[in-house]
């Protein structure tokens, strides 16, 4: 078994192969040639941690992986990162271990930013006017840098509550060529973009339902676990086309599951996103839709990205 | 993080330290006060495979634990063991990875046939008169050796249907100092034993009900995932007292699921082993009772024996 270190992962991970392999992995799902057992779920509430446990197998593959995610949010006033993970890879042939990815938690950044670039590929609108982010976290970042490749549009609007991550996302986001406008009302996003990105931990709507224009897409990463919310549930009802990358999933906990529980919305109106990238099912048919898409993460994403870094690391 | 090699972990395990830990995971289980999360399987049809991972947390534990078990049916001849495993221990205080724990499945198999010797110490006759053993594999060893201490009986029938096994068998408890019966006749098992183990990957019945005498003590430990059967269903019913580690779990999948699912038993009637070790339920009343156990094997299990040898080897 080798085992790799974060800083080997960083340097040897191909963002551009990996999204390609995220891809395929979502496809693969939506064609149900991948077995994803039921994730398993610890909570700690003594040292306001949780934890999850992501395996996957795609059918035929030569191996499989089994995710270990932790985010223990007291832990920077300890000397360690919020989040945590390492992702072991297994043998389909032979069950033998085969590499172990002490990654530290880089690799979920990593794959959740770019199923963000891989959505809005498929489904921004033609003519992106501005971007919007919703949120100043690591994953807000990512999710811009990963943006940069499928569209020229420099114009961002960033919202924040505070005002020193705010401050520090102008920094960042100036250093990647962007023209910045930096809000604390989250209104202002949706006025001025048409490509939004939700990258937060909120337990409440932040975009509400009138704010968004049509035309406008919005991809909701932040709603990863029971009772998270980023979106006002009439937004979700109101979108023409609502792309997930799991329907069981989405319907549990994800963004749309309160529109879904409350029977706005039905199981049978969403799209699975491996289906758009198939081809087997239409994303955004014009430039007047509103769009959303709702990502969970999927196991298949933590196989796919591990597969991706153990190609390079091997050679 | 701490990486221990299988060797290292089978010199430092002490059996006696294991069991006491292993036997507080059980009540800590039928206590509700383990978090064990929906055990995750896969197949892999293509390789003769199958793996699971079970991870559990004792609540209020410093670690929690995540093992992945593998059997892998056509190995041998591709020059690898059938059963891999490893072990990772995680702190349930910062989520930081503490060990991990190459054993190569030895910890599974050791921790069942613990469960064993727990389960022999809890509900054996007072007068052993014979052990009976069916099934002549690696587990069907371990049990002997770890019933020696709960009982001083020496004397042993083994059943297996391969009469090279079960020569092999015979040698390996002649060395231990049993006197030994071994047959191809499974009613012989019944007739000379009053404790018995079976440790099979039997699909149907080996013990018929008929057989089996008054006052004797079967431990089911083949049935550990669905079709797998050793005990005659009539047999089950007939227990008096039914002891599992899972309620669960076993209704699902385990020895007696047959019998509940046939409507023959009901799920009130099974007595966590967890309770009667806690003394809060009661195993066998006396000397006349046919009593089962039913072990499927539990995350807590893999949690307890990998502290154990953690202990151990951090010293």
């Amino acid at each position: 078994m080798n085992i790799y270190t974060q800083a080997q992962i960083m340097s040897a991970l191909c963002p551009r192969d990996a999204a390609a392999l995220i891809a395929e992995g979502f496809i693969a799902h939506a064609n149900g040639r991948v077995q994803l057992p039921q994730v398993q779920s610890f909570q700690f509430p003594a040292s306001n941690g949780d934890c999850c446990v992501k395996s996957a197998w795609m059918l035929g593959d030569e191996v499989f992986s089994v995710r270990v995610s932790a985010g223990f949010y007291d832990n920077p006033a300890k000397g360690f990162s919020s989040n945590g993970g390492l992702t072991l890879i297994f043998s389909a042939l032979t069950g033998q271990p085969v590499a172990l990815l002490r990654d530290g938690g880089w690799l979920t950044s990593m794959r959740t930013a770019l199923a963000g670039q891989i959505v809005a590929r498929a489904m921004a609108p033609s003519q992106v006017r501005g971007i919007g982010v919703v949120g100043t976290g690591d994953q807000a970042r990512m999710q811009l840098e990963h943006l940069m490749p499928v569209t020229a549009c420099r114009r961002l609007t960033v919202y924040g509550r505070n005002r020193q991550g705010l401050e520090q996302y102008c920094e960042f986001a100036d250093a990647l060529g962007f023209d910045v406008v930096a809000t604390q009302d989250a209104k202002d996003v949706a006025t001025n973009s048409n490509l939004i990105i939700t990258a937060t931990p909120s337990r409440e709507a932040i975009i509400a339902n009138e704010w968004v224009n049509p035309g406008t897409h919005i991809t909701a990463i932040g709603a990863d676990s029971f009772g998270k919310q980023e979106l006002d549930v009439r937004l979700v009802a109101r979108a023409d086309v609502i792309v997930v990358d799991s329907i069981e999933q989405c319907c549990q906990f994800g963004e749309i599951s309160g529109a879904f529980k409350s029977g706005l919305i039905d199981k049978g109106s969403l799209v699975a996103l491996g289906s758009v990238l198939s081809g087997h099912a239409i994303g955004r048919q014009d430039d007047t839709q509103i769009t959303i898409a709702d990502l969970t993460g999927l196991g298949v994403q933590d196989a796919q990205i591990a597969k991706c870094a153990v190609a390079s690391l091997a050679h």
